[in-house]
């Protein structure tokens, strides 16, 4: 396969930066609530930094008892991350001296760049400039900054840093600060985030980077990204490639599902929100989990860190109401889930813990024993948790009980404590009652709905079975970047033009001929057996309508056929230029049609398409979807995953298709994108999918290319 | 159309369930923790109850202060409910002996019948027995009572009673307690239940009465329902649409949408949880607002208390945080919703108190003025709400920011007494801190994800343009309740019998005839042009395979036919009895094949499936339903609604289908199902649909009615 438009990525040592040896901050000032003493205040006083601190402000001698710097030059040494809070305009000048000073990092947190105007967009450029030429990296600018709780490190201006100190497993990976905040907020439910980054403009270090690194953070054990545009799109998969070689699931959420939202991220953030669908097939392509809403994700995170899944999990539900048991079981059943069948063992350590009043198979009612037997409920979950066919325990509490849910709660965490598999409680309530701050402090973080336990569930599972799919050899390959921004201007292959470069690309198509004169389509005709005619002309769009396309046609009527679509054309268009007559041979009857067609995605790069024409796609959009390159096993993949697959495979005593064919081709036209750097797109429309044996053809092609 | 199978409902008046002037409590008790001892403590110490309350046991002389009466029939007047919390044999008696003296309600909140054993069922029969023997209603058993917490009056054992008082516009009709008293707990937000219905096993009172009683109640706006399972499908439907004659919208979660559920809940609840597909179609066609989890039904409940909604709202996104006002965009777009574009006024009240930096389009971010500037922040909000386009105004808040998010929801609280649209905040913090407060005591609730947020939106629209379409003349019609149960022993009419009996009721049809002779044959078929011809045997099932099928044979052509499909037959299955060979006339080539079929559903009779044939329903499940009876205009929509309906009215140049005929034909079927009661199932397919004019023609049709 072509390599040329292949680019390896490489990323960032970002270690410096979430754990650095010596900061110095820039604009640091002694004055109450201003953003460089929130910053100072941040490091010296609400983080547990034991290096040194450099406050730099020429006009303080001191800050919060710190020497204090005229400039970053005059410091005693590179730091490795300097803190810029210094008006947009000053900002330039710090960094580059921190630049040649050999600094590691600046951490820009000044807005007034991209995302203002003209001159901050230029001022930005030169940041870049600066960073390329010294060697320095740059955090935003125009964000609220990062923060290690895991240490605590907060290099913020954030006034909230100081209440949401929680350590944890998780990173997370924003732009904007207030929805990271509110993730980072869920930390209430007894779930910790390690590292955030907060990357604002990103005008040189991205999301990519920082999921690269959380990849190689041993205390990281997974990573959740809020999206709301990518700068690099190709660079965030391979970032994605890293976190799954490494063994840690990316939950991602993206902005820009929606004309609505895609608009208002572009506006927010100056960066390429891309194609919702293009965006989901990556996701899924890269095993990157994606959700609905911010506290899908913070669940979904929040179930990978109590134990990476199998896929194999089967589920008990364990309930002291006859309500939520049902609707539980209900929600395990609307995912696809299974329920666990107990084992003859559990039935009985059930049967003796239980009334025989209770609900006693899968899902189980304790019915008010939890209230008045509190250890017999224990007993009873500890027999579910012991199961061997149980894989994860699910625990509704529906309802705030005062002091018997705190009871409860730690029924779950004494149960858990001998516990191989995951007690997973579902505290219902709005009221944030003492059990739930029990189950906080028990590290048992609660989910707040069946609705997301069911799909957070869903998604553990499926992660457990794309990496054990992963597992057995299948690989995404390696990205295609292509072209990113506008593109260059076009020019549209003619139809002879593109079946030729189809077939040189060893794309099955078929080989059409322009016949000029009556003799030389007889004669093609003859050639090829059973035609099909149509006019050619630059002019003439339309041809079925003005008569301009015979099919059909067979050796010597080919005669009459060139003239009657010339006569038709001359008298349809009369100042048409008319190239010819365009003859071709027809696919034997009775094939199915299907379409294969690539785009160029500003974010992702080429995107196939793949799907049954016709009213699959425009009644059902029955498509599948791949980052190029695609492989045989993913050509096999696409054509599995259409929900019209079995018309491909047989459908009511129909012959089966050659889906080898069909797979040959997918991945002939993969190749030949790749191959092609200034593809623009393609569209293969139809390609007729004989029976087994008898191949596939590309009947008709659009390619479009730069100039 | 028939009138036999319908049935009219009458509901009983429960005014004096819901508020009576006096109770007994049986089996009230000074025993603390006892639960005759907190039902009388509800009634006497927790709720405003001005009416008289007389205890009853034989042990005691005075409860509560009260005199004690030993036995029902010796209290001094026949009272309006007695709550009984006696042990399960002593029910009956006391239950017997306030009916015999003319009670009006008994409340029966003991467990140990139908949910336990054969004596339970057999003791709640004899329950049954009393109250249409005597005209006492009956409320339970095995349930936890019901409230009325607009008095406040709790008729329940529940301990949790006197910590969740909060008055409110929302009915709530459930069956089991756990997950009632779980929406109950949403009163955190702000938002009230006046009443709740959680009425156990239904032996008697059922939801549908509850939902029809609180459409009556003038505190009531909106009612929530939680099914487990129906005790009588119709006469839910029949009070829902008594709802929606009132003007009060329905809000329904049923459980059993997956096979865990409906086996968990029908063992819950001993109902019938029915087929989710055809709960689906029950609750859209009566305007039953359909939600997916507990926190959405309350959220939709709670925005229609803000305001009905006329379907045509737009919406306003106001926030503080780009990242937020961007998602929340997002999800506006994503259900499908509007943006308003603001007024020029608007824009000039916006950019009079916001930054120039601020996002002042739709969605609007104020940036960080809301802490800075909260005049401002005020002021901009009040723009947004007086915009003549903006119909609801969405302010979704990240993240807690302690005193500046009291602040915020005081703006919030401010706007709102001066604006007549809804201002709707979004508290998307786990956190639930003293912003979250400030709202819930402002009356303004707010959601706590954006997913429920447009999820309820969304909801809330739709309502609207239902109830606008209703308005238009829609009616639902009345319902056709078909037997329950277990069905009779089932015959399967013949083909020539199905097309006969079709055929009378106006269902365009086929009419076959059987010859016996090769002479018939050929008098048949002359009579009918081309013909279809098909061997006729009870032993011959799969008719093509023994070459007992002949198409397109005319004329004399049907001798050799007769004489060929004879001998085929005997040949291959020598043993059977062959009736003759059908005959009928040939549809025209190139129909598009429909198919329309009527199922008994257990919860709600018959039930409607209509769609076009093959792949459209077996890879898609492109098909649309209907409670019987379907009127012209119904089946109408019900073209319409299929996914695939642009192959009816013109596909890609392809002829329009005989739509009209098509809904004809959907209306008759629909009438000749009303009209025969035992009809246990009919599947009509396929039904050949001609273009305009051409008309529609049933061609296969297999019918099965009780013998």
């Amino acid at each position: 396969m072509p390599k040329d438009n292949y680019e390896p990525y490489v990323f960032p040592d970002l270690t410096r930066l979430f754990a650095p040896r010596t900061v110095a901050v820039i604009g640091a000032s002694e004055k109450e609530h201003s953003i460089g003493n929130h910053a100072m205040r941040n490091i010296v006083q609400h983080s547990a930094f034991a290096g040194t601190v450099y406050p730099v402000n020429p006009k303080q001698a001191e800050v919060m008892g710190l020497r204090c710097y005229p400039d970053v030059a005059s410091l005693p040494e590179a730091v490795d991350v300097i803190v810029v809070v210094v008006p947009a305009p000053a900002v330039r000048a710090a960094v580059e001296q921190a630049g040649e000073k050999g600094c590691g990092f600046a951490v820009i947190l000044t807005s007034g760049f991209s995302e203002a105007d003209d001159w901050g967009r230029a001022e930005e450029a030169a940041l870049v400039e600066i960073s390329q030429r010294t060697g320095i990296r740059i955090y935003g600018p125009n964000c609220p900054g990062l923060v290690n709780l895991n240490l605590p490190l907060g290099l913020t201006f954030s006034p909230a840093f100081k209440d949401d100190i929680t350590p944890g497993p998780i990173g997370l990976a924003t732009q904007g600060g207030g929805l990271g905040r509110n993730m980072i907020q869920h930390n209430v439910r007894g779930i910790g985030f390690g590292l955030w980054s907060s990357s604002g403009n990103e005008c040189d270090l991205q999301v990519a980077d920082f999921v690269h690194h959380m990849a190689q953070d041993p205390e990281i054990k997974v990573i959740g990204c809020l999206i709301e545009g990518f700068k690099d799109g190709a660079r965030f998969a391979a970032a994605c490639q890293e976190a799954a070689r490494k063994g840690k699931p990316v939950v991602g959420l993206k902005v820009g599902r929606s004309a609505y939202g895609a608009r208002a991220a572009q506006s927010h953030t100056a960066s390429i929100t891309g194609s919702a669908e293009v965006n989901s097939t990556v996701f899924r392509q890269m095993g990157v989990v994606e959700v609905d809403d911010l506290d899908e994700l913070v669940d979904v995170a929040m179930l990978f860190t109590r134990k990476m899944p199998e896929g194999t999990e089967k589920i008990a539900v364990f309930a002291s109401s006859g309500g939520a048991a049902s609707l539980c079981a209900d929600n395990v059943g609307i995912a696809g889930l299974e329920l666990a069948e107990f084992t003859p063992e559990t039935a009985k350590r059930l049967a003796d813990a239980l009334p025989p009043y209770a609900g006693m198979s899968n899902p189980i009612d304790t019915t008010s024993i939890s209230i008045s037997h509190p250890d017999a409920y224990r007993e009873a979950l500890a027999a579910c948790a012991d199961d061997a066919n149980v894989g994860l325990v699910l625990a509704p509490l529906p309802m705030d009980y005062g002091t018997y849910s705190v009871v409860n709660a730690g029924s779950l965490k004494a149960v858990q404590d001998a516990a191989s598999v995951p007690i997973v409680p579902i505290w219902m309530s709005e009221r944030q009652g003492g059990g739930y701050a029990k189950l906080a402090e028990a590290g048992l973080p609660p989910f707040r709905s069946l609705r997301n336990m069911r799909k957070a569930v869903r998604r553990w599972i499926d992660y457990g079975l794309w990496r054990a799919a992963r597992d057995t050899g299948w690989q995404p390959g390696i990205i295609a970047t292509g072209s990113q921004g506008d593109p260059d201007p076009t020019r549209t292959l003619s139809e002879v033009e593109g079946k030729r470069a189809l077939a040189a690309a060893g794309v099955p198509a078929t080989a059409p001929e322009i016949a000029t004169t009556a003799e030389d389509a007889v004669r093609i005709a003859q050639a090829m057996g059973t035609v099909a005619m149509k006019i050619v002309s630059a002019q003439i769009t339309h041809k079925s309508d003005i008569g301009g396309v015979k099919l059909g046609v067979t050796g010597d009527g080919a005669a009459a056929a060139f003239a009657e679509i010339m006569a038709n054309a001359r008298a349809a268009v009369p100042s048409a230029t008319l190239d010819g007559v365009l003859i071709e041979p027809m696919a034997p009857a009775g094939g199915l049609e299907a379409f294969v067609g690539i785009l160029r995605d500003p974010v992702f790069g080429q995107v196939m398409t793949f799907g049954l024409g016709g009213i699959y796609v425009e009644m059902f959009a029955d498509v599948t979807r791949r980052m190029l390159p695609v492989t045989r096993p993913m050509a096999e993949e696409m054509i599995g995953e259409l929900k019209s697959a079995k018309l491909l495979t047989g459908y009511r005593g129909q012959p089966k298709r050659d889906v080898a064919a069909l797979a040959d081709l997918i991945v002939k036209v993969s190749d030949y994108a790749m191959a092609t750097p200034g593809l623009v797109e393609m569209d293969i429309n139809p390609v007729w999918t004989g029976t087994e044996g008898q191949g596939v053809m590309a009947l008709d092609a659009v390619i479009v290319v730069e100039e």
